[in-house]
């Protein structure tokens, strides 16, 4: 994003001195936006370009304060900084807040391998635990929304089992069958099948030694975990064991949510950052 | 295993022209075991030591010709091939062949980093779907009966979850929590910790950084998930994203039973079977 103007300005609950440091300064230096934060601590920003802090009393006041600075459209990103997911998505869910959207709120990730061999967008790996099939609707239209504004035109979405054919014992590919025959008839303009596993989703030459009769042939964009389980297991497994910048956001809400935790590279922290950035619904 | 005489033999259920080919004869050539094989094929194994071929009129004769030579006590181990799994289960859980145990099936894995860095035990990404508490215990005892079996002493065993605390609304944390205490109350030469994550399992940073209390610190020897979803997204992303060599038994039964599939790396082929001759019970 060298050389594009900062437009987009991100509200920080809770931060502190290592956010600032880790975070903040390195987002500045490259321009990517603004920020107005809002933490405990003493803090000085005045050497920071497009930055503006307000030390609160209480780890509320800078939730409240963050929420405030959105719902005043002074800025259009949430982030958490050092305080607990579950208060700031609380407060993002809290009704006369008015930072709901209609849909569902779920965790959207986009892995890219560092080879540049694979970008996958991927959800829900750490928000709905067991989604039943209305949610999944919605998981999938978050991760279709920001899959096209990453650039993708009409994605492939591959919605996961442990099977490519509905198997009544097995409850993940009769949802998958669900989800997929809703936007049969619903198009959302991507093309969405399942159940399919994860080979024939993602390496072609398992989508022809066995045959797949879809139109997902190893090439698949976006990735449609069945629960919070397998979409966990399969992230930490990608972070952790091959080489990947990854970003996320909470989706589904009016603006977008950023959720970095410490142990993230400053890549994929900037990458999630520029992610929100890109999701932005104005 | 060269210069190790060959001691086991394998019963080959439904074996073709392209099994005798891409398997049996370079495991004859490295002197890994004998084979008992049955097939629908007119097949010439003269060439091939150890090896002993019987034609078959049906893909049914050439299973109950293979539990036949298990029984008879001709073979240790049983192999599939190219017929369903399906026919070969039945047919080892039919009560009349006296091949089950008194424990649960399960698909055990051993993934080899390429690499050398990592050894995981893994379970079961393949045959139980949703397994209960009871289940789950079966599991582990077959996977860390495979870790000793293997060389590891004392196993670290991981009973995953996307988290590492009990939450009620996540049925998998609870399941693990249940598991980690009848093996607290059942010891079995093991350490079995959970619930636990992919990433407090298996890398060491996450596990202090999140000050894991627990005595498995990112070096578990045997990942035990939650669900077939969770060990198949897994397992797959690890197949066909990280150099490795994975082989694979089903344990549970009398006698190991090999599922190699025509897709795995000859490696992994002959890797499955030694991992079969090393599960053999006396």
């Amino acid at each position: 994003m060298s050389g594009v103007m900062a437009t987009r300005t991100v509200a920080i609950a809770g931060a502190d001195a290592y956010i600032i440091d880790a975070f903040v300064k390195p987002a500045a230096e490259k321009n990517i936006c603004h920020f107005i934060i809002f933490g405990c601590e003493d803090i000085d920003v005045s050497d920071i370009t497009g930055c503006q802090y307000t030390k609160c009393e209480t780890i509320d006041e800078t939730v409240s304060g963050a929420v405030q600075a959105v719902q005043a459209k002074k800025a259009q990103i949430i982030m958490k900084g050092n305080i607990h997911t579950s208060m700031l998505l609380s407060a993002i869910l809290k009704r006369e807040n008015n930072l709901r959207d209609k849909k569902v709120l779920s965790q959207v990730s986009v892995i890219n391998f560092k080879d540049g061999s694979r970008q996958w967008v991927m959800s829900d790996p750490g928000l709905n635990i067991a989604p039943d099939v209305a949610t999944k609707i919605e998981i999938s239209k978050n991760a279709i929304d920001v899959a096209k504004n990453i650039g993708i035109t009409c994605p492939k979405v591959a919605l996961l089992s442990a099977v490519e054919t509905v198997s009544p014992k097995m409850q993940s590919s009769v949802d998958a069958k669900a989800v997929a025959d809703y936007f049969a008839e619903n198009p959302y303009d991507a093309i969405v099948e399942g159940p399919i596993s994860m080979d024939i989703a993602t390496d072609a030459h398992s989508a022809v030694a066995k045959k797949y009769p879809g139109e997902i042939q190893g090439d698949a964009d976006v990735l449609i975990v069945p629960n919070i389980e397998s979409g966990n297991l399969m992230y930490k497994t990608i972070t952790h064991f091959i080489p990947s910048v990854i970003s996320g956001a909470i989706i589904g809400a009016k603006v977008p949510v950023v959720l970095t935790s410490r142990s993230d590279s400053l890549d994929s922290k900037l990458a999630s950052l520029e992610l929100a950035i890109q999701n932005v619904v104005d």
